[in-house]
């Protein structure tokens, strides 16, 4: 199988510098306090259509795959990747085609149009879903982008590393959470690319944890129904991403999800960012392991920021 | 009654520097095409303690008073002034005593004692505040810092705004929310000293529109029972203010309650900030009266991220 590397990783930083913002690295005093660590936070929930997925698409779309994309571009998503690379396929002038399974939030369809994909439905299983997607590329002979086993897409994730790096200087230990493995893939590239001696680490929920059960037994080992508030973190880790963090060394901590909780009100109240509950299991895992952070100086990927916010009072 | 002017921004500036946090200036690609105009946020929710109000307190703290200060400094505030005099008289060695009614929600207390100043209970009214303000300054020595109706907090809340124009050049309009006029005032005089053409705006809920009406009039005209989610702007105008807002030209916009809501539910889920309602308020009256920013360039003060998140559902 095709992987990516670090050399991928900084091409695509190249190709996406125009398309993406260069988001800010924030602080917090509380939260230094708390962890006893210099915790330097990488805000992708400031990134165009509000989370880090929008790199790994501009990469794809934009040279990264090698694949003639005139055809457009086909997806399964209910989440962040569908926007991202319905946004990245309008900005190239091209089609996009987003499988979503029946049941989809309403506003996650909407949001999906609204970038200008069209969205085909399908029954929420896998085969469905497949049928459909070969169905679309069949039809209108678009090219599948796969959410995160997808070697363009994984050197784009890895750029929000590699700007973090480019702008903090050294640190001791670079972390982002584990769902699909594209972000922890790319960002482990970019980490080791940069420095060899550095702790990467991936944070993942406990009611989630097929990356920490498949690094452990070597091989994939999917969690069968997985149970966790930070929803972009359910999916099963990729073959590429599989391969990427076994060979880079990347580290697997767990959390539970009251830990993931407290860490996405701590930073929603301290640093005053609506982020999404993925982004907070990266700072659970500080907070729950506090010895092995104390003193050190840590990189941390705040993936995103759409979080539905229908609930809140107002 | 002593005024300040430009001059005491420009120095209170200097000398509260190295105290408080240069914040950053954010923008909005979607908040810019459905207003027509371009928003340029000065984001104080990112301030120390959460807030604009610790400029104020710095530089009343730091040598912007001309009052011997070492009996300790007190203060009237169930909200972020109590909360920044405690930290700023932390910082600068001396005690704060902040009166607050009886009936305050216990966050806010503890936001205040967290800080290190001493909390004293009375009363919810105002005769009641007066009598156990007057009877801490016999006691103690204490200088009274009143939140917004004193020369040297105008004058620190006025830095906000010369940050935004010196990181930001040119700008058409000008704004900020009203409530006592503090924040109001500081930013006109900032505005005027760089710009005297500059439009400078006030934004206010209609369910708290004394400075409307106190302009209009001419003479302060408070609203008998302020009623807004705009839990910053219920205060009545200063008399400093009222002539500061007076002199300097300022005109006041005032918004309904379900504009001041959409803005703040447009800011959470499209520039992922964690704001309060005051904050909300401007861009709430850019979006209800579009002709008069379409096409130009508008700074906004965003005041403050201290919402009470207990009502979120995770």
């Amino acid at each position: 199988m095709d992987l990516p590397n670090f050399t991928d990783v900084q091409a695509a930083a190249e190709r996406i510098r125009p398309l993406v913002k260069r988001t800010p690295v924030m602080t917090c005093n509380h939260l230094n306090e708390l962890s006893g660590a210099e915790l330097l936070f990488k805000c992708e929930n400031f990134q165009t259509m509000g989370a880090f997925k929008f790199r790994g698409a501009c990469n794809a779309l934009f040279g990264g795959k090698a694949e003639d994309l005139s055809g457009g571009v086909v997806t399964q998503s209910s989440g962040n990747h569908g926007a991202a690379l319905a946004l990245a396929a309008r900005r190239r002038g091209i089609p996009a085609h987003v499988v979503m399974p029946e049941n989809s939030v309403p506003v996650k369809v909407e949001a999906v149009r609204g970038y200008g994909a069209t969205v085909h439905f399908c029954a929420a299983n896998q085969t469905a879903r497949d049928a459909m997607t070969a169905q679309i590329q069949a039809q209108t002979g678009a090219v599948l982008v796969h959410p995160y086993n997808d070697s363009a897409i994984i050197a784009g994730q890895g750029t929000a590393a590699l700007e973090l790096l480019d702008e903090v200087g050294r640190l001791d230990v670079l972390m982002a959470p584990v769902g699909g493995g594209g972000l922890m893939s790319g960002t482990a590239l970019a980490g080791r690319g940069v420095d060899q001696g550095m702790r990467i680490v991936g944070a993942e929920p406990a009611g989630a944890d097929d990356a920490w059960r498949s690094l452990r037994a070597g091989v994939i080992t999917p969690v069968e129904k997985p149970d966790t508030i930070a929803d972009g973190l359910r999916a099963t880790l990729g073959p590429r991403p599989f391969v990427l963090l076994t060979e880079l060394g990347v580290e697997i901590l767990t959390v539970d999800e009251a830990a993931i909780v407290a860490a996405m009100r701590l930073i929603w109240e301290r640093m005053k960012l609506v982020i999404e509950p993925s982004s907070a299991v990266p700072l659970a895992a500080v907070l729950s392991y506090p010895e092995q952070f104390a003193g050190r100086r840590v990189g941390i990927i705040l993936t995103g920021g759409n979080v539905d916010l229908g609930a809140l009072p107002w």
